[in-house]
């Protein structure tokens, strides 16, 4: 006789979906397919990873809930409201939509509040109750563990902590704001000061290349790391002097650089910190689940784990 | 018969101790001492500020517990770690050196955490289990009600709102850091902009002068206090982005500017939040409670309501 003990993850990303099967503590299954354009395509989609999960899993497992991972801002209800990277899906009720299809309850939340619950339960911040997750890619994502419970705001919408302005003065972001601290502290901004001239200013560099040059040894790529770690730093100043928390854990692309990432961004963090030296030192952590940690979360989240 | 019902609590100011004592929902006395100088005629005045509001209230109430708050990082164990403020109490366990002289329990937390807790409670915050509350006085105090429950951060110096830096080329914080919220957004930062040239150029000028030519309609006064209203909302822009508050509620002697202050923060707050359109609105209203906050709060904390 088979239980009900599947718990299906999907992080719904801008060019992919991935999705994970777990039961117990163990992920039986993998899967993933492209994320197509429009709402009613996108929700075929994950509908049919959800039926991929399922089959790989039978007969052994049978599906006990979904929880999905969204990339923009998801409401309580679990409508999407915001989605600046997935094309026509703004206003989407993928619960609701969700749960008419596949018959069994579907939790939907913020992708990086997903990835951070996965990190607390099982990854870098195990044994944490106040986690801080960022994570560095095109733009910043966040989530928030606080207490040993995930903060997702009165309404779904915390740990937009890309868009905390850092200079009122700075670029223009997408979001309509200037100085996003996303303009300064993402992949994309590290590629753009590999761009700059101090830094050998080949207008064809993305952040990629500098992570990869400054992980194997090179002097100008390590320069222009330690000026993307201080801004790296300062937001994390900033989060800690609001937020407190035990341990950042840092994810996304960037984190490839290691050390030459992590030790100056340390540095920096622990000399601006408000009360720095009176208060016990916050570890920053590399994130350790990599590009599964959304799915995971989901269905961490999905269980009620 | 009497019974121990009596749940004092103690705002350690810069200037003055406020205590208050509650016995069930009212305020049964009210009291106040200057503030000392050194570790040891702070302590003696908490007990001699306890002692007042104790006989007061004899012999109808017992006193059951007292709550402190405190100008600065207290961490959990309720020791001050570091308090710009007070001359002579940085590490002073306040907890328990009072616990030993008074024999009852007593809670330490933050000043700003206890006003955030009585405006949630009882004051403008009631009602909404969301809750940032800034304070805007010489510096920026902040506390931060989450799902219903205080937010201590994982050493209880989360709410340090005023050290976001919002500009790092800006003016220099005596913490330490560059461009710090409160350099744009406190009542000294308000005095700062009431001196430049566009605002008049008198040196002598002080953020309640400012506060109080707006409230009566000065134009010169309105236009500068437009200018540190958009200040003031850039900061809860973040803040809403990091937390997703349901509400915000303003405190400090800023707020008598009434709403020369309040309409142009809430009109730049809709225009520069994420999402700005797909998300409900956030009211941000004025603390309710005043000077007595933090006192009231901590008599709530001490009696954990």
């Amino acid at each position: 006789m088979t239980s009900r003990d599947l718990f299906v993850g999907i992080d719904l990303g801008g060019t992919k979906c991935l999705g994970v099967a777990l039961a117990g503590n163990d992920c039986v299954a993998e899967a993933r397919l492209p994320t197509p354009e429009g709402a009613d395509s996108v929700l075929a989609t994950l509908v049919q990873l959800v039926g991929l999960l399922r089959s790989d899993c039978a007969p052994d497992h049978e599906l006990a809930s979904v929880g999905v991972g969204v990339p923009g801002l998801v409401d309580r209800a679990g409508v999407l409201r915001h989605a600046p990277n997935l094309v026509g899906v703004s206003g989407l009720d993928v619960k609701a939509e969700l749960q008419r299809t596949l018959r069994v309850d579907v939790t939907v939340d913020n992708d990086a509040t997903c990835a951070v619950w996965a990190e607390h339960e099982m990854g870098a911040g195990r044994g944490f109750s106040d986690v801080v997750m960022v994570t560095l890619g095109t733009g910043i994502g966040g989530g928030i563990v606080a207490g040993g419970q995930v903060c997702r705001g009165a309404h779904g919408f915390a740990g937009e902590l890309g868009h905390m302005v850092v200079d009122p003065d700075g670029p223009q972001c997408p979001c309509g704001q200037r100085g996003c601290w996303e303009r300064y502290a993402s992949g994309s901004a590290l590629g753009r000061l590999g761009r700059e001239p101090a830094a050998g200013g080949d207008d064809e560099v993305r952040g990629e290349q500098v992570t990869q040059a400054a992980a194997h040894g090179d002097p100008v790529a390590a320069k222009t790391m330690a000026a993307f770690s201080w801004w790296v730093a300062l937001g994390l100043v900033n989060l800690a002097n609001i937020l407190d928390p035990e341990v950042f854990v840092l994810g996304g692309g960037v984190l490839a650089a290691g050390d030459t990432l992590l030790v100056p961004t340390r540095a920096t963090f622990a000399s601006l910190v408000q009360g720095s030296g009176r208060r016990p030192q916050v570890p920053i952590l590399p994130a350790a689940l990599g590009e599964r940690a959304g799915a995971l979360g989901a269905a961490g989240l999905a269980r009620g784990s």
